[in-house]
């Protein structure tokens, strides 16, 4: 078992199945030691765990929840990629775009789902940048969409 | 005739001229085996070839089709940095910008016109990671800009 | 005095403090040679300096003023990563977020405040890739967030 599977398991989470892309492209790409991630959604099984805006119909909390719902399919997607995500040696960046109603601002709260989730599982090696934007809408009406780009040995 | 141009012309296709950045930038810069290109609108001959919101004044279809322009355009600005997109090892990632209107949640539909002139394009190499997200207004009012990181050798 | 605090000084600018980051996240992150930023606010001394969407609360004109000090406030991450800002090889990519009133289509007039400064401090090192987005809201209800990607050696 896997140092961060390990975590993972202490959380009470495990890596899903790669989420199928919603259109004609890969979950992530490898080049040097990178690993880009496609934009993923809060899907569980190949079903979207929630629809709407933040603010709105999603509460905060909840997004949070399904911020770090986005950040296990990336995960997934890169670990399809690497091999063992015990090889990733640094998480680089995060961004994380909101589904926001035209009043909520604290969209870095709903991505701090995604960046302590990442902080527990890979402790120093998972400090990353952020940007965190409110967007209108996102793909079938996602309250979430995170990317990440990962560097591996 | 580089083996790209020959794709492009069974699709009835060519690359166009680099357009011409909006403001104080350039169309595409190198760094090591990686060009990343700025977000390309679909312009045609200097033009925005339509404006509006997707979901709103442009339909779905038609948004595809301007993702297609898009990618031209961000290929042409590789080309030009590069000197033959033959030199292309791998598109590493797409993201897609779909300036929607609220009710509008087909975003991937409309950048799968990039993405599946990509894959006619360049085949194997042309599988990308890709984000598309809905936003509330693009430059000039464009329904649609794409940016791109591509892997050369 | 390094070469690049000599041009801010002609400018009448200094980098800033880095920016304390709103959640679990740091300023930026190296990998390779190249320094990935975080999305940077308009914040001046742990103050977001102007709250609103530009083209209703926030002119196009102080979008642009707000962008230039989103970009110091880039720098001087880049700076605490890499030392000094001395070793910028390039700057390789801007991406400008403006929160933008529905009506507001001048997104690359406001992001120039970025790409302007850059051009000043940096020359031919400074011509750099960039995307231009409309979003809905940014953190705080910012105006305008700009992240960076900086290649050095």
């Amino acid at each position: 078992m896997s140092k961060i599977d390990r975590a993972l398991a202490e959380l009470g989470l495990t890596l899903p199945a790669v989420t199928k892309p919603l259109a004609a492209y890969v979950p992530a790409v490898v080049t040097g030691n990178l690993v880009f991630t496609s934009g993923q959604l809060p899907m569980i099984d190949g079903v979207l765990a929630e629809a709407g805006k933040v603010g709105a119909e999603v509460s905060a909390e909840r997004g949070k929840e399904l911020a770090q719902i986005c950040v296990l399919n990336a995960l997934a997607a890169v670990a399809a990629e690497i091999g063992s995500l015990d090889r990733v040696t640094r998480i680089v960046k995060v961004v994380g775009f909101v589904a926001s109603d035209p009043g909520f601002l604290a969209q870095p709260s709903v991505v701090n789902g995604a960046s302590e989730l990442i902080g527990k599982l890979f402790g120093d090696l998972g400090t990353h940048a952020r940007s965190s934007l409110g967007v209108a809408v996102l793909p079938l009406d996602a309250p979430v969409e995170i990317e990440l780009i990962v560097e591996f040995a």
